[in-house]
């Protein structure tokens, strides 16, 4: 088995979780990254036999507008416990931390990175409690306004400092790539990755959301990258994660994960 | 008058070079930001002509495509010296260098990066002789594949310090608002800011291109952003350039100019 797990927004508009279980685990791979809508809609009973019966691990459990929706609504905690909750319920490696952009009216984006700090720093005691390690992702800087105001590694491994034990950082080559410090970056990160996303950006890149491209496809070395991570101390499963609106969410899913496996052993070998 | 540079991307699609000027001029602007395509199709005899006859200063020049075209393919050193000749004809205060992206079928942005240095040093004995200062525009990192590989104002000013004298940076509102370090960037900056450009990030913003926001409509904080930008010393005219397909640009240009001085009054005083 490839030591791989595909995140299931690659597949989102074609498979439920149930469905995402069977294919990835038929191709192979040996995890899955969950998203919670597609765990509520099959039920954490279901979804939690269905994930034992496939042998998958849980290698992350998604958690995007964690503190401020892409509208600008401030959430309240309990959608942050309740992911919490869920990732512990679903052995997910980590949950990963989408904190969110400025709320509506704001233009004070130094003030938002104050807040989203505070609000990770009151949810860090669940999470340890639930043994759910968080995993801050830094997020590319074209969605700061409305996805997360942590915009680089860096940012976000000031936060871990901050933060103390049970945070680490999700390493996602989309939003990370372009950095001038990334790999000083992820030397500083040395034990502290506790998710690693690949997908490619693609130079012919039309829109801000879900244009992402399979690895190889794109401008992204995946492979020095990989290679980073790993000498930086990295042992989950790497993970694919690729929205990709124009294209392989209109392909077949099993084509487009047998595609992942293949260029992630290109990537592995190369 | 008002201490104002309107860039000429504004009206692109509206005005010629020489209806700009008139209409900058009238609109009781100090300045203009000019592109090379609108001076050519004008010629060079006559733009000087009218701009004298204006009074108007040329806040910048703008350098797009300096050493590597937004389709990869790698520009012969004659197009940088020709912007550098026209930036001197027209007494610019400098050339806003965007040196451009990845070379068609690179992964290497560091390599990129640093053929961006050589590129910049071998230009700069031929703008320090016509007496064009460079400005090196950090571009935000969602172009950092297609329109420029420098993408913080650290890294620009990483160059600066590495060319010695006759490179400032061009600070742009739109490119540099999201980075964490850019209060201690722009104070690094000291002395070194030879271009200040400004419009708004849109929250709603819809594409990757040209769908900037007037000042006033987005999230950035653009009053403290100028405070900072003077405290380090910029005494240029801060210039408004606001690319907008699917707004200003429909718009009649004379409303446009009227409005970009009403905003930055309101900056000003605020």
């Amino acid at each position: 088995m490839m030591p791989l797990a595909i995140n299931q927004a690659t597949t989102r508009p074609q498979w439920t979780l149930k469905e995402a279980i069977a294919g990835y685990a038929k191709a192979g791979v040996r995890g899955i990254g969950v998203w919670p809508d597609k765990l509520r809609e099959c039920g954490l009973a279901e979804a939690k036999r269905r994930l034992a019966e496939s042998g998958l691990v849980v290698s992350s459990y998604a958690g995007g507008e964690l503190f401020v929706k892409r509208d600008g609504a401030v959430q309240p905690d309990d959608v942050a416990h309740r992911l919490v909750d869920e990732a512990a319920e679903i052995k997910a490696d980590c949950l990963v931390c989408v904190v969110g952009g400025l709320p509506a009216g704001s233009r004070d984006i130094a003030g938002a990175r104050m807040r989203a700090r505070d609000r990770l720093a009151a949810l860090l005691p669940r999470a340890r409690a639930a043994g759910v390690p968080l995993a801050i992702e830094p997020v590319h800087p074209m969605r700061a306004a409305d996805v997360s105001c942590i915009n680089t590694l860096d940012a976000a491994l000031d936060l871990c400092d901050a933060l103390g034990t049970g945070v680490g950082v999700a390493v996602d080559a989309y939003h990370v790539w372009w950095d001038p410090a990334l790999s000083a970056a992820i030397a500083r990160a040395k034990g502290r990755i506790v998710s690693f996303q690949l997908c490619d950006w693609l130079a012919e890149m039309r829109a801000l959301m879900d244009d992402r491209g399979m690895p190889g496809d794109g401008i992204i070395d995946l492979s020095a990258l990989t290679k980073q991570v790993q000498a930086a101390g990295f042992t989950g499963l790497p993970e694919i994660e690729i929205m990709s609106a124009r294209d392989w969410w209109k392909r077949d899913p099993n084509e487009a994960v047998r595609i992942c496996v293949q260029r992630f052993a290109a990537i592995r070998s190369s």
